[in-house]
This record gives C-alpha cells, structure tokens and sequence, in this order.
C-alpha cells in the first residue's frame, strides 16, 4: 500500500534570470495565459518562467526545456540556486486551478509542488530582448514587481540576496550582467545594488584600479548632455590569470 | 486526465554531514537496514542520512527529521547545496527494491526522485558520536567510501568541492569543523584538504597573521613524542567585528 504521507508531489522548476538596465535589476518574467478569463477580471497572472518537470528529464534539462518554451531564450548558463517545498506555496487556489488546466492534471490532483530555482545573470541586448509572444515574457523592473504567482516573490527576493554571494564566490558574473562596453557610472550603480550600499565615487575609482581586468576603452559616450565618460571593458584573460 | 509524462515523482532530502579527524574530512554514513538480507548476500549497503519528505512538511523540516531519526542527531545547522533530479538515480534495481519496501510503497511505482541534498561542517566531538545504532550511522574517512547507494557517492564528491565555496563565501564555517582548541598544523591539514593543495609552512602562519580571529592561548599540547604546539582558538567576537 502507498504510504498516504508522501504521495502527490510534483517537481518543477522556476528561472530568475536577472538583468541590468544601468540603473536597477530587471527580471524575466512571464503571465499565466487564461487565467484573468478563468477568474473573470483583473487577477496577478505574473510569473517567473517555470513548469513541471517531465518524467524522463533531468532538472537542469528541464530548466532549459522551460526557459525555452515560456520566453524564446536558450543557451542561457544558470545554476541551481536553492529548492522551495513548503506546502504553502500551492495555498492560493487560483494559482492551483490555473495549474491544473495548463498541465491537464485531474482537478485536487495537485497536493505539492516541489521547486528548482535556478538563477542566471545576463546582459538585456538585443538578442535577450527578442522574446517568443506566447506568455508575454517580459523583463520587469524589480521595483516595478508587487506580486507573483506561488512563493515566486520570495524566490525573487531571494535570488536578489544570493547575486552578492554569487559575485563574491565569482567576481566575473558581475560583469555578465553589464554591457560590453561600459560606464564607471554603470559598474558603480550595479555594485551598489549588489552590496546594498552607497560607495564614495573617488574610493570607487580606487577599487576599480585594484582590477587590473576592468580596462579603459579609448572610446567615450557620445550624444550626452553631460561630460562624455569612458568606457571601460572586463578582460576575462587577464582576470582568469589572476584567478588562476 | 492526469499528464503521464509528470506523474510519480517522488521527493526526497539527504544529509551531507562532513566533519574531520585532524587528518581528513569523515562523512556520516547510514546502513539500508534489510538491504543485504533482501539481496542474499554481500551488497553495499551504505547510504546518506536522508528519505522521502511527507506531503506535510517543508523541505528544512524533512531533513531535521530524517537526520534526527536515522542518526539520532538533532539542532545540526544544515544548508541546502543542490538538487538532484536526474532519472539515473533509481537505475539501480536493488535501490529502488529496497526503498520501495522500505517505505511500503507499491512495487514499480517508485519511477523518479528528486532529492535535496543539504551541507553541514561540524566537529565530530563526543555530541556528535553519540549515534543511534538503528542504522548503524558511522563517520567513514571519505578515503573508505568507494561505493553508495543511488548516486550518493556523487553527492558526496559535490558537496566536498562546495565546501571551498562555502569557506570562501563564510570563512568561519572551517572552524566548525576544528576542536575548540585546535593547533597550526591541525588548521593547515584542514586548509589543505579545502583547497586541495599543499601550503608551505611559513606562508600558512604569516596567513594566520592576517587572521586576527585566529588567537593564540597560553596552552600547548600535552603527552605528545614531539615538541608540544600552540592551541589556538577561533574568536567569533573579532571575527563578526572584522566581518560586519
């Protein structure tokens, strides 16, 4: 006989993949078709792009697999950041019977779902921007989002606090989230979302000549109102030396 | 109609509990109680701290519980590192035989389990060698660990290069796994297993010199053939001040 206790689950996974636009963190996200008609008026149907996994894919497949199908994006590098199994999270109805129908699972079916969340640091260019219409995935200013489906607000917080550990374990994710060619003005304000703090503009430009992998560019802004700046660029050569 | 392409997943957690003797790093292994009866014979038998979660219970609940009923062990800080999803995992029939009868689920229902696997670095003082004997929990030096059930052995292998990660991240979480009093040769073994590379004896105390969280007591050895060393002990006051 099954032990009644621990059937029921079902495993998905859910992306944070979380951009820069030179100010504050966008984040990658996609509404859950149907569901404002299934409630018959203005509901929350944001979500971070997420499903079920499949019965013969593993987690990190799945999370491609998903990715893919929700937004257009591929080949994008994320890793496992933390799993989410509360029963809670299935404690908003509406969300359950949206799953329900989306997944054509048989109605109270859904007890548990447990979640993979993975996290990816990109660069919003053009090719990132080139998203599939189906869910309408969208990069959402992290000021800008109120309320998600599931816990998906608290992985979000989440995944915000993790990028500090995460470019402290590897400096150089930092530098995928900024465009090829940029700012001291775009380093500082990133850094300053990442460690949650003002730096001094001066000691910033101290920190910067301790990285002898930021190099500065002959190339300045052009078309600004204010004094062109420099741009700089990370050489990953000269870092991976450093980081031997 | 339920989609059979998610069903039957199972979830579960498992407990990487690493400490060291000194010398290398000890993992705390568990017995498949019944394993080798079923099989008639010789089998490895030898397993992680971990089991299915019940449809209840959060994911840190799951694995307190398990520790505590496998081990014996209980208020051990644990932190998720990674989940593992592949369907590999139960290819092994033996594993999946003695699971199922294990936690008296129905035969071939067992098609997929997704664990959680969560890190702890600890002192194997005498707390933590007080084991229940149900399943003949024991710290194996990881030199002795050739072979465990599904794919712990990999787990393993994951969470000992995620430690550097972790004492990267949080440096004071290596001397958890020191004795109260440890010596410079004690905490350069342990430095040398965390970074797999050998450090020369005066660079490691001109890097305990930068450690000002790394005091020195008036104490020394005692009842040993060579010349008696130093203890020192890990300041948590200077550390949080330096850290803050």
């Amino acid at each position: 006989m099954e032990d009644c206790k621990i059937i029921d689950v079902h495993v998905s996974v859910d992306c944070v993949l979380v951009g820069f636009d030179g100010e504050q963190f966008r984040i990658l996200l996609v509404h859950q078709v149907g569901k404002q008609q299934e409630a018959g008026g203005e509901v929350n149907d944001l979500k971070l792009p997420g499903s079920l996994i499949y019965a013969d894919e593993d987690l990190d497949d799945a999370a491609k697999r998903v990715l893919k199908e929700l937004t257009g994006l591929k080949n994008i590098k994320m890793t496992q950041f933390r799993a989410y199994g509360s029963k809670d999270r299935t404690s908003n109805p509406k969300d359950v019977k949206w799953l329900e129908r989306f997944h054509r699972i048989t109605e109270n079916r859904v007890g548990r779902i447990v979640t993979v969340a993975y996290l990816s640091l990109l660069k919003i260019d053009s090719r990132n921007r080139q998203l599939t219409a189906t869910y309408d995935a969208c990069w959402m200013p992290v000021s800008d989002i109120k309320e998600l489906a599931f816990d998906h607000l608290q992985i979000c917080r989440d995944a915000l606090v993790h990028i500090r550990h995460y470019v402290e374990n590897t400096p150089s994710v930092m530098f995928d989230l900024l465009p090829r060619k940029f700012t001291v003005a775009q380093l500082r304000n990133l850094y300053q979302l990442i460690y949650g703090k003002n730096v001094d503009i001066r000691n910033f430009h101290k920190k910067i000549a301790m990285m002898p992998y930021v190099v500065p560019l002959e190339e300045k802004e052009q078309g600004v109102r204010h004094r062109a700046a420099r741009f700089y660029k990370f050489d990953r050569t000269i870092y991976n030396k450093q980081n031997k």
